[in-house]
């Protein structure tokens, strides 16, 4: 009766394409975790085996760690190295990288990092100059073809061995960790394919991110790794567990934030997360967020992606602003992206390239740009956002600064800015739907954070020369230091973010995690509230959502409330005009019958019936089973033919002489189906799928079968509520 | 049939020491939500009050958060000032603590403090003078005497008023979170009493804390509260959502961690947690974390508790002894606290205050304590755990100091900790089981913040003069600064307190936000891991699980897994010698028959069958909905009397011309009870029970009733299974 000790192989697992049981798994995992317990009395190796078996799971949760630690760094340095490449080559060697190759000369400053000897741009490369017109084509075509050229390589590269590789993976994700199987999604292909991919695709400078990706490379290591493991390879449920720790793991190494990687995970992706993984998570989180700094030699030595630090607390009045950049989040969140598969792969980066070249703030990696949007202007800072003009500092012991008139350079920068954000949505919108790997987080951040400077600097000059007005007085003095803009951009980083992926708590912590002050919580927590609720009023989906309905994959979402008064009668199949549900009978259907049953019909199941006078309810079998045993049967065991009655029952009773020996197959079959009465509310039955990961229940009447609900019935059914076409949900 | 529209009233509701049907709980709030969203698209004025009742949730959150930070705020300032009143009084005004007495004198350091003109020890008060053994023996006895005070008017209005005041109130709250009921437990009088016994306990010198009652509070707060919202009044279930986000609130105003405080209530003491409550307790959380500082005037305007600065890294060697400080911790979790319920408070209060008096580390309030032990001796540092050798310091510009040779002074404060360490043990142990508000937060830490600080001290020490030994080369170089005993500190009260209430993620959560930085996060992940390890080993509950087994409370424990083999069959009631389950049939029964099994049962409810043959299973019918019902029957409807017929069908057939009119009570009968089949195995009920929340299940077998399983009988269960006396479930 136990189907771990059922020696027919292939019963008990599952198709394609197909949604898992997770009763049915988890139960599985006890009962092996019993035997392993029971067997751990009897001698000091089994003991030592249930002993490893208990520590596998922080092992793994190391090695997952420590591997995708260890890709991220991997595809951190060659991206930096590839970026460069598009501007020169390092004479020492051609595989230093631009800061690499500076690192030992004179020169080490950010500002000063044109004039290091040993990096030659491709003009001074080829011409031996870089002044002057020719130069400056010269180094924009080598940009332009580069970008190319790598774009080029990974939509190849994509297309002809991994097409799973693309976008960011993680609706995929959240649909495999609700109980989906997708095969190959989470394989080895798929890592290395995306993982190279990821870096041709960043570097070539089109308007995407490698963090959302990052996620995805991490769940691919958590995948292969729990091969090593036979508790996580031969058990869907648990290795799902691991998936989910995976995905906290890869926004841990993506921003260097564990506590917001966890909640991430816990909040945006994971459907099944018993606390066991919540601790499991944030170890593997911590393990690859110190594997990453520690492999990486150009880093700052910091373990977030951008580290800031602010001075100078906010004001309340301040708050107005930021629930605008919240509002412009929202907005940006319903932006339609990657509704436009676009196919001319390379038509976008020339175009993406030509653009981006001439404005100084486009050029630079995205990540980049972020960072300085982010910064507070010190003293020192050189940069052109930072050129105000100079007033004598009355109060030097403190960090803060005053706020100070800006200088020209500021003001060019906010042109060049503008025309950054203008070109950054346009493209953001058109590069989401290519077949690369590309992540939203960094551009949606970007938009915001430059929107953001924007808004903080204008805010900065307003407050610097009226001061006098009544909404600064008092707060605003002259030599005061009231404005900080690198927290509006950050704030408006927040927003977009936030809008376009709806992340709350998760992404707070994770903007908290960079900053490190819980002062500026605050801020970051409103314009995330507003932006969620101007996108949510705006249209119902994150992107994520969007994308999972678009591909019509099998999701239950977990937050939206069913609110329909409907019944599970209204929803079960057969309807009323439908024939009669297909049951088997416990003791009264010969090998023929059932044969013919599982040819006319397509179900994944069939419940199993006393009578189909009684309609009493004995168990479920899966259609996969039962063909895999009556083909085991028809093989192996003597004599089954097409007239062998086929027996559900504990006990057979004895057959008359001459008939064929009978095939049982109470083995097989789910001794403890789902139930519910035809007068359950669906909200209810919504809630018992969602919570119990149900694949099908049936449907009783006064202990009569009814008939079945699957959650594709469940999904159609909310489809058509909503007022889409039920016909979109696909699979299973 | 909706039970909303039922017009008797008490249907659908609780009596006190039972469990709530969670299933029932929330669709009748999505019924009540349904019905809002139809009538909001009629009228304007509708429209209005279906927005307010999608931001009422909100508006509770800030008031449950102001209120939280208020009363925490008041309870700070008073202790502060009634542990001051032991030691001596304000000549300026009674009711000025010592430093706020002492804020506009000219010596404002903590080290001067006794010189302050303006503050009177009482020996200064009543002989003139602080010096000679008589005045010291005068301050002596007034502290022992106001301490003795204080403890007899917490014990005093703990038994008077509000006996459930006592203890933290933690272990019931988990309990009532998980869907049990206790009127009066989250009260206004509990409420009342326990701010103000609290106050009194703390201030009484006592070892407890107030951060565990401070849970408690803020539950009351959010119970009290709820009461404004009819949404929350009405609903148990809604009502526990608020109850989990006062629960993160409370641990937000204790420790100054909001996002720990959520994680807390998340992992510790939560039951239902859905995503919307993880951002509405957030919300509240900072907004008590806000208005608590911004009402103590006397705080550093700092949110944490204990804010901490290291200056230097951790070496990875260390990693043995912070794992040798989670052991400590690991058996300071198994210690038995709270197993001896102290009747003689004021012996405790005496014995306590007569040993603590002499020592100054005892004396101090223990968060005082804490906070000089995680401290980072600075240069300017003149405490006696600072009390360094002068060495030159050759690099001026770091922030870090070299180790140092320990002065005379840190010495004598390693004597003084020592014996502090034995009697906080001590004294903690007896302590916890009196009846007055108590937490273990702050006593739990103090013993390890003290084990961490004497093992920190001894390493830096050994480090010091043994900086060849292989060990050390390379990292304790002389004039390197190596060991830093506050972190030690810090590790070691992490540890103690994971291992008496075994939290994990957010316990490093509240250890990291009082940090700030990343990078201890893993010394403290380390030690909480070895405790929790440890103390999982060593006794298998921890404080709260034990309280709330030692109290009989019916709480089916979530991290538990069941792994036992045994069936629903097993389980069930009736068992095989008992007489048939009790059921009423759908129109067999007279109200005398049904009147009758209810006087001679006690059940809670009774399952609807199609008839006594058949078996076929019907409805679930509540004891308490059956009694309000007959019994409003006979009173209002005409003719109904004993022999009239109960019927649950849908019509009723025409009744014989004589007969008394029938009683058609489908209304008040749960259509959908839930059902599992007799071979269901009882780790997927166990996993029911707790992913529903139900209150009972009924058993059948190919579709005839046969048994039932209540929450009870689970508990039960399990309580055998794990040889211990199943009579222990008392409730329920």
């Amino acid at each position: 009766m136990d189907l771990l000790d059922e020696p027919v192989p292939g019963v008990g697992t599952y198709e394609d394409f197909n949604t898992i049981d997770w009763v049915r798994e988890k139960s599985k995992d006890r009962d092996r975790h019993r035997e392993i317990a029971t067997k751990s009395k009897e001698s000091a190796l089994a003991l030592m085996k249930s002993i490893s078996d208990a520590f596998s799971g922080w092992l793994l949760m190391l090695l997952v760690g420590l591997m995708s630690g260890a890709l991220a760094g991997g595809i951190d340095i060659s991206a930096h190295w590839m970026t460069d490449l598009k501007e020169g080559v390092c004479l020492n060697g051609f595989w230093f990288n631009h800061e690499h190759c500076c690192w030992n000369s004179n020169e080490t400053t950010f500002q000063e990092r044109d004039k290091c000897p040993n990096w030659k741009s491709w003009a001074e490369l080829i011409v031996g100059t870089n002044e002057g017109p020719f130069a400056y084509i010269m180094n924009y075509l080598m940009y332009v073809c580069w970008a190319l050229l790598f774009s080029f390589l990974a939509v190849s590269l994509v297309r002809a061995f991994a097409p799973y590789a693309c976008g960011s993976g993680i609706p995929e994700i959240k649909t495999i960790l609700s109980g989906f199987i997708i095969r190959g999604y989470l394989g080895k292909w798929t890592l290395m394919i995306k993982t190279i991919t990821l870096v041709l695709a960043v570097s070539s400078g089109l308007s995407l991110g490698k963090e959302g990706p990052l996620v995805h490379v991490a769940c691919c290591c958590g995948n292969i790794l729990c091969h090593l493991f036979t508790k996580y390879r031969k058990n869907e449920a648990k290795r799902r567990e691991v998936l989910s720790a995976a995905a906290a793991v890869g926004v841990s190494v993506a921003f260097g934030a564990p506590i917001g990687g966890v909640l991430f995970s816990l909040e945006e992706v994971s459907y099944y997360f018993p606390l066991k993984t919540l601790w499991r998570s944030f170890f593997a989180a911590l393990v690859a967020a110190f594997t990453l700094r520690s492999i990486n030699p150009f880093g700052n030595s910091r373990l977030v992606l951008f580290y800031v630090e602010f001075h100078s607390p906010w004001h309340l009045l301040e708050l107005i602003p930021f629930v605008l950049l919240g509002i412009f989040g929202g907005i940006w969140g319903t932006t339609r992206l990657g509704h436009y598969p676009v196919l001319e792969v390379l038509f976008v980066t020339a175009v993406t390239a030509l653009l981006a070249f001439p404005n100084s703030y486009t050029r630079m990696s995205t990540s980049e740009l972020i960072s300085e949007l982010f910064n507070d202007c010190g003293l020192l800072d050189s940069s052109q956002l930072c050129n105000y003009a100079n007033v004598s500092v009355t109060k030097s012991s403190s960090d803060a600064l005053p706020d100070r008139p800006a200088g020209q350079d500021v003001y060019t920068a906010m042109w060049q800015l503008s025309l950054a954000l203008v070109f950054k949505m346009l493209i953001t919108v058109v590069t989401f739907g290519m077949k690369v790997p590309s992540g939203l987080f960094i551009p949606s951040m970007a938009v915001g954070a430059i929107a953001g400077r924007l808004l903080g600097v204008g805010m900065e000059q307003l407050a610097y020369y009226h001061h006098d007005w009544v909404i600064f007085r008092g707060w605003c003095s002259p030599g005061a230091d009231c404005i900080t803009p690198g927290l509006y951009a950050m704030v408006g980083a927040t927003a977009c973010l936030g809008g376009v992926t709806r992340m709350t708590v998760s992404l707070v912590v994770i903007m908290f995690e960079l900053t490190g002050g819980l002062e500026y919580i605050v801020p970051l927590m409103a314009a995330t509230m507003t932006s969620k609720w101007v996108a949510d009023a705006l249209g119902r989906e994150g992107i994520y959502e969007a994308h999972i309905r678009l591909n019509g994959y099998p999701f239950l979402e977990s937050k939206e409330e069913f609110s329909h008064k409907t019944l599970a009668m209204d929803v079960m199949r057969p309807r009323r005009s439908d024939p009669p549900l297909s049951v088997i009978t416990q003791d009264g259907m010969s090998v023929e019958e059932v044969e013919s049953l599982i040819a006319e019909t397509s179900y994944s199941g069939f419940p199993v019936v006393v009578s189909h006078e009684s309609q009493r309810l004995v168990g479920f079998v899966q259609r996969r089973d039962l063909v895999i045993s009556i083909e085991n049967a028809r093989q192996r065991q003597e004599g089954v033919v097409s007239a062998s009655r086929i027996f559900f029952t504990e006990y057979t009773p004895p057959q008359p002489p001459n008939s064929p020996p009978p095939l049982k197959l109470r083995g097989i079959m789910d001794l403890s189906p789902f139930t519910v009465t035809d007068h359950t509310a669906m909200d209810i039955v919504v809630d018992i799928f969602r919570k119990l990961g149900l694949r099908q229940c049936l449907v009783t009447h006064n202990g009569r079968l009814l008939g079945i609900i699957t959650k594709k019935d469940i999904l159609k059914h909310m489809a058509q509520m909503a007022n889409r076409d039920p016909d979109s949900i696909l699979f299973n």
